[in-house]
């Protein structure tokens, strides 16, 4: 029942107010349709539902992708494979499928993208990760600055774009191998750096964990850190931040 | 040598083109008085110099304070020990100690506060970290609001504050032994958690790498990590969004 | 020889006071028939032994399922690939595979289901452990509630469904990622929760230790922790506790 | 204001069925007074609030401990100091202070006791956090049977017992250095064990690490493991346990 | 009830099979005096109770020595305080205290010593855990060579002292920081090498951790490894194979 | 040159006393042969070289078993593979492959046997393992007895093997998961204990790290520990011991 | 705009002080044409731009191995596959391809090499990481001698290549396992050792990192590490430390 | 006996060339005075022997001062207390101590230095260790600039000195926290470069190991790593490359 009908029942006195009382007491969320309002928030604050596409199973990952692009017009999944790419396309042919960051799109034309972010690689080979960031942002309406391959072991290839970081409302750091390219700029620019450790690098890397210990201990202000490749989530964070920017 | 000088030489002819261009390729930062314009920088910003204060010798500290008071108008330390507080009364007798946060400054009266930032805590052990957050980030001009020991075993004190939490620019999230609190929040909230693993705990808590794998790991969106203990790394960033937040 | 047989040869005269005094101190188990016993005590209290096939060469699997069945006229294993589900098909042709929770089983039908144990999720993702947990239960005898999805990030999902949860006996909560639930659900129930934490997740993750320190960390009174991914040992205890519950 | 004022006021025609439903919505918690509920839950199920004294503030310690035997008649802490019981012994002349188990605690006298626990240890140097789970199962109401230095090193030992042990409704397990115990209890016994690693050892003990990860990998059915050194969160899980088998 | 007596029951008929048979198969360790028999067993191989007196309390130690030296006319301890000398000095005023061991022992004069252990550490720093290995097997009754400071880093000066290492019947490899002693050892002689890591270094040795995995991982033959600083452990163990190697 | 030239022309006076000097200290253990030695030592000890097959490259592995089975009469290989086994057989056709051990060997006939070493393990997962140093044993002369699937979960299992594992010169324990059989049959056995953890389990065992952490932390005397899944090792450190016991 | 050309304009006065001022402080590094320089500095000190040839795509490497080696007349990578290299042979069919240290390089004829490298291996299965160091420094330059399976369980085998090895000015010291070579090497020779760790190994060798911690942690004088498997690191700064060594 | 008096007596006959082959093979080592050599040596090439005080016994720490005095005219030593100082200073008067490097030294006047090696680090509370460093080097006859606070999070003060650092024949990079500044070093100099993590920060910096890994990890070329807070350790490598440089 309804939140609303229960108060009517109770103005109308077809329900006394201890009934009330007590059903309010004892189910607080079910009736409110909490899990309604949800979706309705995502939608009003720009947040749309993402699909982790790695794992999922073809007929899970089939009906999600045809019930968000039916509930919000466009669909946006994250560590997508070739095969289900292949997949999605036999029911929603205009999908598009980018190898590097592996995101699996279908955006609605022409939207609106304010601010700015920059999203810095070290390397080359942190670029899959950057565009993961850099492209959910961008889903989420945020204006990007790809500035890549700007690791601290050719310092003076990111002093050249330092003007472009500078101006960007957040910066989001890709770094592997130790990870040294978040303390840089966060000694160079004064908005939030976001921190993104990947995998890339071997050995003593473990996987990613020293770039996250680097990034964790730096001592440069302004750093916070999201986990190992994660650049949805830096690329989700940011936008927040950015709009926090941009508002008015 | 100053830029200006080097420029002046050459409109007089007093310095050749090429001398002044090999000059310029040489030292491109020392001339430039890029640490005088740092101090500069911050003091523009907002973000003035502050003194980890754990450490250092007594002498260093004494003429850091004195400098920075003298510089500034005032000044501002973390990880203070009463020892310190003691020496420094003796040249600065108005400093001001907190023995909770270990914050030991001599703040200037009237300082505006703009935006809000929401500080929370899983227990009231985590209360000295959060404090050296939430001082930090008024220090450095932002309103904080304190929500202290809501942690998720008894997730209903949280919920009863959400409205509060709700209408920050940005959550700091401090929390030991399990660190789950990020976590809830990320979920209850839409703008930037930054979150805070705290080395409260005992047995497996690994001093505070549980909790910070635990945010890390995190499955909610919208949370990024700062180091184990380190509230004042959490107050600087969260400033820097709320400044955002709060622009024009 | 059997205690029986040398009690009776005492009795009898046929063997000395001495002899059967040193032939009991020697070997205390061996002719006890320990061994044997165990086989009959596991039935006499319906945890029948079960099968972790993983790993299990295919003539040893075939040999250890037909003869389970032909001492118990039922047969229960974990861990079981799809080839393997060929492999016993062809000897017992009405096993039954579940390629979510890899269980292979063939049931008694009409079995009795007593109590109740509340087998949750945090994510979708975490089903295929929760399934292991369920099931196992199951086949020992327990009614299970499925309570799946409900990790902290939406945490009003969980607390729609807390009537059901409280209900139970005990509680099994299943998360990979940061593993937050178990601490949510120790905060809001009574009884014992097991919580399973499970690979799910990436980077920093540490394939599940990251979430099995969260558990074994939580600040939440009621909980203990088994390995990760191990919902068959879940389901075990779950059972051992639920049957206390249901006792007379 | 409360939610019967509400619902009498949506009566009364004094609020709209519109004005009631944003205010239900937007504080589900606060006035229903979940704070003052969760005390009387606690109460109830017989799990009165218990200090963990270690790190509390004097000041602080005195008024938990104050307000506790006020409100409940009788208060129990762990992990306090001598320094501690000095402290309130000042206010509660009849404090006790257990300097093995350095619990600090006034129990009403006469409180029944039901159902049995049985605690071992496998050395004497475990049986500090062993004192620490027995105790708090014992201020719960639980009956305790005490096994102590009964470790894998002198099987016989933990063999000679075996009787009282299966006779509980719930083993708590505590081990140090290489933690196997929990394993040999578990195959033995066929209620649920709870383990409880200690930090005693050294060296690779990785103070209890090593038998934390001993005890999750237990190759035996029915043991689930608390944090390193909790006797406190056995006691409590294992009360759990416990009353479930004496119900009715 | 002896087994005898049961026995004797059942050959007069005072006791009935049936009965003798589940009295046996209830306890069948009591009654057998295991616990008595140990005693007897460790007094004839010659594998006296050796005391770990760190961390016993004062009236502890002071009854297990007194009790100790009563029944087997000597007594031994490990990691004792010079604090615990002092104590037993006052009921054992022989008692002998070596600080560099750590041992406080009162031995039998005139013991046999059989065989040959060479003890071998690679630096001075070594030398106290070394000292603890070297007693217990000269109190367990070996014959020990010292051959201390023989490093990797200086690898002549092991050489030179080759003849005496390879006439042992095991030798004992005691080293911190990298640990590399053992693989050079084990390449030279073909005895066992009972290898121990020392917490002895600083920075990434991990408290003993980089030693003990050096030693796990030797690329040598005939290498086994005890916990980091257990001199007692590869003295024991030493001697059981000094044992074996002088049999006859 | 030889020494034994070196000292014939310094007698001849052929080489002057300076010149021979400074030659010896060059080249100490060049012109002395050593590594021909080696090999006679290693024939005379009985320990011939073994063959670590995996990763070698194809060619290679085909001139070793060559050249050693020339050499010696016999070739004996751990960790080969099925493909290794056939490319073997094309030039040794009489060569043999266990699929469970991995090992291929050609073995002279009617070699000695020696002694009695125990290989227990834990769960029948762990015989691969267990078979590696069983064999490897026997290869190098040692009789060795096969106590399989003794585990602690079912300690009673084991216990009725206790007499063959007691009459062993050195006990083998291997095992995974939380690897507690080592402690237990160092309280059971008077001969030293070589334990062999193995990578068997999965989730927090780390690959075998768990049940190698546990067995160094054992609280039983005369354990020392080989790296996880090495059966070769701790098959030799055995014979090792073994011989000690049969010697003479 | 070019630094000279600013400088024109102040001086012509087309340009005011304080507009080049500005200009100079904004984009110190694009106008000095760092990136261009760097080129020329790795041309003329012999450190041409390597390829790390792993996970780079097909066209990406096609282009870098075709650009290099226009510009440079050679080229050099390490990390490649034989996938990779022929692809490489259908633009540059004199490509050379070393399947054991996996370098795919294209070298100039008649290079020049000085001074002397000495690269150790502990055993045969450190050959590949060994030769891509040593071919590094080849193809950087530098001599180097091959001292190939000197570990330290056969360390006669090292000792009589030793007048070898102290004629180098560098020795890199490759080792898998427990790593103990560079501890011998540094303890033997008094120039630079710059250890290489390497994965091979198993069990508690973490993928080299056991025998990274050993090297880290060596007790021997003059020795540096570089990363796990990372040949072309230390054959890198082998060939820096060489150039040293021959300078004039 | 010498090797020449061996020689001597084969030349005049008073030994047979089978006797002294015999006495050469049997002990290589002994009677050639390696120990004795192994001091000449280190004298002839500069590195005398240095004291690792920390620990030392206070007769033991006496005697080796002194001897070391004596033979060699000055005398160093790391890791020293106050209170071993003042020990010290008893029996060598002129004795010098350094509280922040904690270097206790007495130094021949006069000693010429060669070479340059710039010491930089990150923070001021990087310098103990850079000291250390330093001051070994200049013991050793380096000439050192010291470069301190020139960490990453203001890397124009580092840029402003590159000249310097430029120049030298070896870089030392000492740093803490998350250890960029080797990396951004790495990248500025075609030098080696040693770096040193500090055990400088707190929490997730886990006492220097993620600075050491970061070093480890480098994406920079030319860079080795030693030991946390191993400034001996750099000082002392870096003196044998820069001696490279300087010789002739």
């Amino acid at each position: 029942m309804e939140v609303r009908e229960i108060l009517k029942q109770v103005k109308t006195g077809e329900m006394s107010v201890k009934e009330a009382e007590q059903y309010l007491r004892r189910e607080p969320f079910e009736e409110m349709g909490y899990a309604k309002l949800d979706v309705h928030r995502k939608l009003r604050s720009g947040f749309a539902e993402v699909v982790f596409c790695s794992g999922k199973a073809d007929e899970h990952l089939l009906h999600i992708y045809q019930k968000l692009y039916e509930e919000e017009g466009e669909v946006f999944g994250t560590r997508a494979s070739k095969e289900q790419y292949e997949l999605i396309r036999t029911v929603l042919p205009q999908i598009e499928y980018d190898a590097i960051s592996r995101i699996l799109k279908l955006e609605k034309k022409g939207k609106k993208r304010v601010g700015k972010i920059a999203v810095c690689t070290a390397g080359t080979a942190d670029i899959p990760v950057a565009e993961e960031a850099a492209q959910t942002a961008e889903y989420f309406g945020s204006n990007v600055e790809r500035i890549y391959d700007v690791g601290v072991s050719g310092i003076h290839r990111l002093m050249s774009r330092l003007d472009i970081i500078q101006s960007a409302n957040c910066v989001v750091a890709v770094a592997g191998m130790e990870g040294a390219l978040a303390s840089v700029l966060g000694g160079l620019v004064d908005k939030p750096v976001i921190a993104v450790p990947t995998s890339v690098g071997y050995g003593a890397n473990l996987n990613g964990l020293s770039a996250l210990l680097t990034m964790i201990n730096s001592c440069a202000n302004g750093i916070a850190v999201v986990n190992i490749d994660n650049g949805y989530g830096a690329g989700y964070i940011a936008t927040q931040i950015n709009r926090l920017g941009v508002k008015r």
